[in-house]
């Protein structure tokens, strides 16, 4: 059981409360920090709940101060929910070398190939403990899930929702990493956390799992045609190939002159949210 | 004459364009930086452009990145313009030394005292140098300005309109220091830039102009009750008995639970967006 979040700070923002907490995490066994905005909504009765995983660098704070998803978060009545992306200061070699790999980039997955196991749990942590911990502590609907991400967090978004359709009802993604297989990003990373063995890849890797299955949930995704990882790391294209051949639910949306910047996810942030309210605030 | 601004870098938003520049302000004899952000219909015409000032220790970037005003902007046609809090790295002794006084602090004043009235010259900056090379480059209608700010940046923003009621239609503020004469804050300031004759302070504080004309601009103040600066550097009561006392038009709203950061920005933008699009886009 994971000890009860300590409050950092709090602030009110559109008549809700945005507030950033830190706690003991077992899965990860490092402390870890995450935000939640709490719409006014919440003040009266349990509401749907909205994960967001962030990208390559990003921490709890990213999408809360940039985004501008509280407005509307408070309009449908979603408590939005925001982890950090990996345990910081673990004293694991290493992990502070790379921006691309170790603090600040978990990858949302769990480790097995040491040192990294030890403390890098991350895919446990936002689909099982945080939601746990959520749910134990903040007024939330238990079956009313769920999770959308940006890049890095993208990709953790979509694996979490393919794999686990009946804990999160909802799913959409910001720019994602769809297959990190093919991902320049997703291979190194994948090789120090999960080892040489690619059959051990699969299982986090969105493209792969819409392969083998998917799902019957509508996924929204937004990319920005001048997002300078579009043709390096992200391959939306591939991912939508895929999905028609299979039959899973995509709507992806090219968006002419938008980059990687939190500039482009504040312009279509409304939208995805929508979506997310229209199946969890029926 | 400035010279030319020279892009830093720029994102698609909201269908428009946020962008940063630098360019060497004669005023400051300095680089100094500021953001723009154009909205879609700057693409087809002119448009009116509405300033923002912002607060201690902020740059251009703050505002952009956290307030969400590109949203109502692009809805209602306004260029929005941040330029950063004061010059930086100009070599005069001490400049970093204090978090509220030199870099990110330059209280929108000319300086009269030595050794920082070589560069600290940012009022006559936001007030002259700036307009003019924006309307020099970018497609603004040329007598449609307003101006707002926080904190240090809404005592600029006041103190700009109120003695230039000609040059700015609009003006309102968040969480102003409304007396720096009277404001911690202030006092250091100003003594430092101004020396300690406080005959020299008065048309730099807001209370001091309206109590001797002030302007038949209606003034918009939004100022969170959480605020914990509230009773010891800002003082928004005392402005609006004296706005009260000689007729100065104010709306002063006190925000039930509201503290000093951009979450309250971004909660109040679009009411503060609408002020100055009522005025300017008529």
């Amino acid at each position: 059981m994971s000890q009860s979040p300590k409050l950092i700070s709090e602030s009110r923002c559109f008549e809700g409360t945005i507030a950033f907490y830190s706690h003991h995490s077992t899965a990860c066994n490092s402390p870890i920090k995450f935000a939640v905005y709490q719409p006014p909504q919440a003040a009266f009765a349990p509401v749907p709940v909205l994960y967001f995983l962030s990208g390559l660098t990003c921490s709890e704070e990213n999408f809360m101060v940039k985004s501008g998803a509280q407005r509307f978060a408070a309009q449908y009545g979603l408590m939005l929910v925001a982890p950090d992306t990996s345990p910081r200061n673990t004293g694991t070699l290493g992990e502070d070398d790379d921006w691309d790999f170790g603090t600040g980039a978990g990858f949302y997955v769990d480790a097995i190939a040491a040192p990294w196991k030890a403390h890098y749990q991350m895919y446990s942590y936002v689909t099982q403990e945080l939601p746990d911990l959520i749910e134990q502590n903040f007024p939330v609907l238990p079956d009313k899930r769920g999770i959308f991400g940006h890049s890095m967090g993208g990709h953790g978004a979509l694996v979490a929702a393919l794999r686990n359709p009946d804990r999160y009802q909802s799913v959409s993604a910001f720019s994602p990493i769809v297959t990190p297989i093919q991902s320049p990003w997703g291979q190194k990373a994948f090789t120090r956390y999960l080892g040489t063995d690619q059959t051990d890849w699969q299982m986090y890797d969105a493209s792969e799992l819409v392969r083998v299955g998917g799902s019957d949930r509508l996924i929204l995704i937004d990319q920005g045609t001048s997002d300078s990882f579009l043709n390096t790391q992200l391959f939306p294209q591939a991912f939508e190939k895929i999905c028609a051949e299979v039959g899973q639910p995509l709507t992806l949306r090219m968006q002419t002159g938008y980059d990687h910047s939190y500039y482009f996810i504040a312009t279509f942030i409304e939208d995805h949210i929508h979506h997310h309210a229209k199946i969890l605030c029926l």
